[in-house]
């Protein structure tokens, strides 16, 4: 499935949360991720958030579509991160 | 057609373009917004939002569906902004 991933944390954690995203999908701009991922995967991924999280305070966003053929995507400006080769 | 926008842009701008998003979708994150629009309005909003960026340094990613009901979304801690009525 295609995933769309946004958050907003707190700054002493979103070092940590953008090292744990990047595992699973692609970086596109500063707090946004997208990519292809299984449930299993994705469950995975979110089971590992919340331990980074604070809920009370942090908000993690996905949007999922069975299919990527389902989005158009548009880009203004800057493509950020887009090859996802540093850091 | 829904959309979700996300932005990131340079301090000096990320008000004015708050305020620009807001008049046409609805805010649910930090830089993050969603919502149904008209393809004449997206333009519109795209159009002043141009204005708005520097398009060197800022970035602004729109995901276009044409069926809300081929997303799911999924929020994981605080749903920020999700009434719009302040501000």
């Amino acid at each position: 499935m295609y995933v769309i991933l946004v958050y907003d944390m707190g700054e002493k954690r979103v070092g940590k949360m953008l090292k744990h995203c990047r595992k699973y999908l692609n970086w596109i701009q500063n707090s946004v991720f997208e990519g292809e991922i299984t449930e299993v995967k994705l469950k995975e991924m979110l089971y590992d958030a919340k331990k980074i999280m604070n809920e009370d305070e942090d908000s993690l966003i996905i949007f999922k579509s069975r299919n990527e053929r389902w989005l158009d995507k548009e880009v203004i400006g800057q493509e950020r991160m887009s090859t996802d080769n540093f850091l």
